[in-house]
């Protein structure tokens, strides 16, 4: 079963248990016969894929309990996997979701880490530096580039803290594991949006399988 | 006395008591033969300054007991006013800086908030918004101009009172006024620059002007 996550930096693939990444260009060239459940937040990627026969949109079968207007499909295929919890997904975009007893109580989005690095370059040419990731965040910066790389990684860290009070927290998306290490009790799961489309389609085998 | 304090994207100037503010371009076209006293971070400014003959540069007359490699001029200024407590300088970028018994503790940089904003607009069309500036801070966001705002006012919030610990708070820069409103006993000067600029030419006013 192949499966296909596209968001607005990649399309992710799981080939049954085999993972792979295309830009959003591959993508766009990418051909292959067999069926493809797919789940897509690029809003251009949608007449591609309308042209693309064998690719099967998974959206309209997720039923999630939200009040939350607009919530991406992505973050709806994550949220689907757990009980209860905050989910993190950290990819061009940082989005955090709140999830009680299968509910959704809201969410928040921060920009992505490469999405800050560029900020700052577009600032000043002197805040232009690849972030420090060793970074202590229990001490003052004495240095430009650790004043950036805690303004960063301990806003998103206080923020999702907060956010979490006490509620397990899940982590994916690609910068997913390397903020899962500043916290003590967290699950960097890379497949926890495909583990959320797997769950939908065994849910909906009978409509999306022929019968034979 | 004419002050002038150039950054990133303006020039602003304190014509003793009178505010002004130019953009960079107004200010390399910018002429006047009054002695102006300036502090610059502007690098592409330096060849422009060294041209214009009546501006002073303060940043020499500055001792500042800190062990922050490249502190910029302006964030020495605005914490050469204080003896305790928090600067928080909310611009194109957002300075914080910890003063305890005039020394400086350290600092860091979040990217400003029009710099957030644009950040969400390079992510995805999805992103692009106005922030709501209304927004609570004690509710889960329910829809994405919501989970925008949040995400960068919170997560600012967060830190800003993570590093203030009780510590008295010093709000100065174009957002600074905004920002402030967030904490419950926070000062907004306008002119906190300024006023370490003007600290620094009477300390030194025997050096910098002409003895009769």
């Amino acid at each position: 079963m192949l499966l296909c996550d596209i968001g607005n930096s990649n399309a992710n693939f799981l080939d049954d248990s085999k993972y792979f990444s295309l830009s959003i260009d591959e993508f766009v060239e990418y051909n292959n016969d067999e069926k493809v459940f797919y789940i897509n937040v690029n809003d251009n990627m949608k007449s591609i894929l309308r042209e693309k026969e064998n690719f099967i949109n998974l959206e309209p079968y997720f039923r999630f309990d939200t009040i939350y207007c607009g919530l991406g499909v992505d973050r709806i295929a994550a949220c689907y996997t757990i009980e209860d919890g905050v989910v993190v997904d950290a990819g061009s975009a940082i989005t955090v979701d709140i999830v009680s007893n299968y509910m959704h109580l809201g969410g928040f989005i921060l920009p992505g880490i490469v999405s800050y690095r560029d900020a700052y370059t577009k600032i000043s040419s002197r805040l232009k530096c690849e972030f420090n990731t060793q970074i202590s965040l229990d001490a003052f910066p004495q240095r430009t580039v650790d004043a950036l790389s805690y303004g960063v990684f301990k806003s998103i860290y206080l923020l999702i803290k907060d956010a979490a009070y006490g509620k397990k927290l899940y982590f994916t998306g690609g910068d997913g594991q390397f903020l899962a290490n500043f916290f003590d009790k967290a699950i960097y799961d890379k497949l926890l949006v495909f583990r959320g489309m797997k769950k939908i389609i065994e849910e909906n085998s009978h409509l999306l399988f022929d019968k034979k």
